[in-house]
C-alpha cells in the first residue's frame, strides 16, 4: 500500500478534477507484476494501467488500490469489472469511494466472487495524495496547502519590505515541487506588487516545466498592473475579485480546482486561517532572526492564549540549513491536555 | 569518548568554576573498568574517579578524557601524575588543556612514556559539557544559553500578554533540566513583573531539587517587589542594575558562574543577541498561531534582509506535540551561500 501511496503522489497535480489514484498488481505468488497510476482527464485510471501491465499474471492475484475501485462508466469504463476480468483474487483497498455515482465497487467485486478488504492504511492515503479530491467530494471546495518562508522568529520580510532570500536553495527547490503537485497557485494583491513573483513550476536548471498550475491573484481593487510578471504568458492566470477566501475557492472548483497553494502574505494567510480554509500548512523556517518586519500571519482576532489557532506537527525534515514542518490544523480532540498540576508557576 | 562526553554532560551545572569532565578507563584488553566525571569544587578530578574504580586494572590501558589532564597541584593532586602511577599505557584526549597553568599535562605523560592522543573528537566535547568552561578560559565571561518558547508565528506571548501556557509538559520538563545543566538563570525585570516566575529546578513530581541555581533579575530600575516569587528563599537570587549584558555576565563570572540560562523576554534576548553575547538558543516551537502579541525578539536594528542574523541549526527533536531546536550563531564562513543563478524571481 506505501508503493501504491507513492504511485499516486507522483501525479498529484495531474489528475483534477479525478482523484490522484495509486494502484500494484501482485500475481498469485505475491510478485509485483504491475503499478500504476491516474492518467490526466479523460486517460485510463491507476487499476487499468496496472492491469495492462501484469497481463495474464493478474490472475488468481491481488490488486492494491488507494481509492475503491468505479463501478460507474464515465469517460472510461468502470475499474471494478476491468479487475474482475482481469481473474484478480483479492482487491485491497485504502479509501471506500466517497461518491454515490463512483460507488458500489466493492459490492461488484464481491459479487464476482473478489475477497474485498476495505480501510487499508486508509488515514495515510487520505491525506496524501487523494486529500485534494476527498475534500472537493465532501466539501466542495478546493483542499488547501498553505506554503510559508519564514525566519526563526516569524517574520516573513524585514523592515524594509525585503524577503528575499529568507530560505536557502533547497528550500526554494521543495516549493517548486510543491507547486507542481498542485492545481493552482494563490497570492494577494500585496505579495503580487511586493515580489512581482512569476509563480511558475520551474526545475532544477531553472526552466518552466510543461504543466503549470493556474497562477492566481487575489485582487479586490484591481491594483496589480498589466506588466506584473503574472501576466507574462509563461502559464495561465486568473485576476480575482472574489470577496472572501470561500468565495475565491468556489470560483475555482468550478475550473476543476483540487488542491491550492496558497503562497499569499500575512494578510491573506489570515483571511484563510480565520475561515478555517487551511488543510494542511508547510512551513520553511531559515535559523536567522530580524527582530523586525512583516509577521507571518496577520490580525487572526485572537486576543490570549487560550484561544490560540492550534495545528498538530506532521512531519519535520531538514532542507539544506533550513526547516520543513508539515501541519494540519488540529481537530478538538487532538487539543493539547493541559496538566493542570504544574499549572503553578516557571 | 562519546560514552566520556556524556559522563560530563551528567555533571554539568555541579562542576563550576572548573570544568565538568568525562573519563573512561580501559584495562589493557580495552574493556571499561573505571568511569568518572568531575565532582564539585574541591573534590576529585573526573581521571581520579574512573582511576579509583579501574584499580590495578588500570596498568597497561588506556584513558580516555574529554579535557587534557592537568598537571598543577590545585585544590587536588595533578591528575597527569595520578595516571602516570596508575601504570595507565595511553591516554585519548578530546580538548587540549587550554590554559598555563594547568597545561603540561599530555607533556609530563609522555616524558613518563604515556603514550599521548591529543584533539580525538574535540568539537564535539568543546561543543558539549566543556563549552561554558572553556567559553570562561577564553573570553572570561559565562557561556549563554538562550532558551525561548514561542508559537510558531513567533509570539512568545498573546495580545492581552498571557503566555502560559505556550508549549506542552514535555517542553515544560525539558526547561527544568536546562536550568539544573546552568550555573545561573537569568530573567529581565519585565519577565519578573509579568510571569512573576519562580525560575528554580523542580523535578517529575513538581519538587524543588537540592542543588538550584542562581536565580538572576536584570533589573536597573528596580522595579521587582519583594513579593515576587524570586525572593521565596527556595534558591540563592541576584537582583542585578548591571547596565550591559556583558557587564552583567562580568558580575557573574566573578561568582564563579560559567553557565547561564537567559529565560528572559524579547527585550533581554535582544540586547544579549545584538551584543553577540548568545553561544546558543533553544527553541521550543509550539504549532500554534497567535497572529499578534509580543514577538519573540526585540529590535536588534536589522533594516533589510541581507543583514538578518544568522544562526545555523544544530538539531531538531520533538518534545511531546512542539519542536525543539538548538541552534548556534553561524561564523561568517558558514553564511548561507546564495545561489545567484535563481535570484531571477519566485
Ligand atoms: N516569506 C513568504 O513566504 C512570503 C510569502 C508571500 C509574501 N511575503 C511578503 O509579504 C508581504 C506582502 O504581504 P501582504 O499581506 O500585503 O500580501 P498578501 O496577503 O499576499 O496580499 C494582501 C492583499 O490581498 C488582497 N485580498 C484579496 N482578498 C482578500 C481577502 N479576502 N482578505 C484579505 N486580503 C485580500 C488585499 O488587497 P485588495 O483589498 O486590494 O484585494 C490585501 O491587501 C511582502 O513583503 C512579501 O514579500 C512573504
Ligand atoms: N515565551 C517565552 O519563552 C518567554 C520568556 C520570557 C518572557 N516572556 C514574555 O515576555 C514578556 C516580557 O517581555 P520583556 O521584554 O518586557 O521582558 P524582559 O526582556 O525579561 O525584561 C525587559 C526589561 O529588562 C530590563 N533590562 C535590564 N537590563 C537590560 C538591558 N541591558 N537591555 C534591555 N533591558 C534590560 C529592562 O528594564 P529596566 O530598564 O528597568 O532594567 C527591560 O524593561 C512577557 O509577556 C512574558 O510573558 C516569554
Amino acid at each position: 500500500m506505501a508503493r501504491a501511496r507513492e504511485l499516486g503522489l507522483r501525479v498529484l497535480g495531474t489528475t483534477s478534477p479525478n482523484p490522484a489514484v495509486g494502484a500494484v498488481v501482485l500475481d498469485a505468488s505475491g510478485a509485483v507484476v504491475g503499478e500504476g497510476a491516474t492518467s490526466p482527464p479523460g486517460g485510463p485510471h491507476a487499476e487499468v494501467h496496472a492491469l495492462a501491465q501484469a497481463g495474464e499474471r493478474a490472475r488468481g492475484g491481488t490488486a492494491v488500490v488507494t481509492l475503491e475501485p468505479c463501478a460507474h462508466t464515465g469517460r472510461t469504463g468502470p475499474c471494478a469489472d476491468a479487475l474482475i476480468a482481469a481473474g484478480v483474487a483479492r482487491v485491497v483497498v485504502a479509501v471506500p469511494e466517497p461518491t454515490q455515482l463512483a460507488g458500489g465497487g466493492a459490492a461488484r467485486l464481491r459479487a464476482a466472487g473478489v475477497d474485498v478488504e476495505l480501510g487499508a492504511e486508509q488515514v495515510a492515503a487520505a491525506e496524501g495524495a487523494l486529500a485534494g479530491w476527498l475534500t472537493g467530494v465532501q466539501e466542495h471546495r478546493p483542499y488547501v496547502v498553505w506554503k510559508v518562508a519564514t525566519t526563526l522568529d516569524g517574520r516573513v520580510a524585514a523592515a524594509d519590505g525585503t524577503s528575499r532570500w529568507i530560505t536557502g536553495p533547497d528550500a526554494r527547490a521543495e516549493v517548486h515541487r510543491l507547486r507542481a503537485g498542485c492545481d493552482a497557485v494563490v497570492v494577494g494583491s500585496g505579495t503580487a506588487l511586493a515580489d512581482d513573483p512569476q509563480l511558475t513550476v520551474r526545475d532544477a536548471a531553472g526552466a518552466d516545466v510543461p504543466r503549470q498550475p493556474l497562477r492566481v491573484v487575489l485582487d479586490r481593487r484591481g491594483r496589480v498592473p498589466a506588466t506584473a510578471r503574472v501576466h507574462d504568458g509563461a502559464a495561465p492566470t486568473f485576476i480575482s475579485a472574489a470577496a472572501t477566501p470561500a468565495a475565491l475557492l468556489a470560483e475555482l472548483f468550478d475550473r476543476d480546482v483540487r488542491r491550492v497553494l496558497l503562497e499569499g502574505g500575512p494578510t491573506l494567510a489570515a483571511a484563510f486561517l480565520a475561515a478555517g480554509l487551511v488543510d494542511e500548512a508547510v512551513v520553511h523556517l531559515a535559523p536567522q532572526l530580524l527582530g523586525a518586519g512583516a509577521a507571518m500571519v496577520g490580525d487572526l482576532g485572537i486576543p490570549t492564549m487560550a484561544a490560540a489557532l492550534h495545528l498538530r506537527v506532521v512531519d519535520v525534515t531538514l532542507l539544506g540549513g533550513d526547516v520543513q514542518l508539515r501541519l494540519r490544523p488540529a481537530r478538538h480532540t487532538e487539543g493539547r491536555a493541559h496538566d493542570r498540576q504544574d499549572a503553578g508557576g516557571s
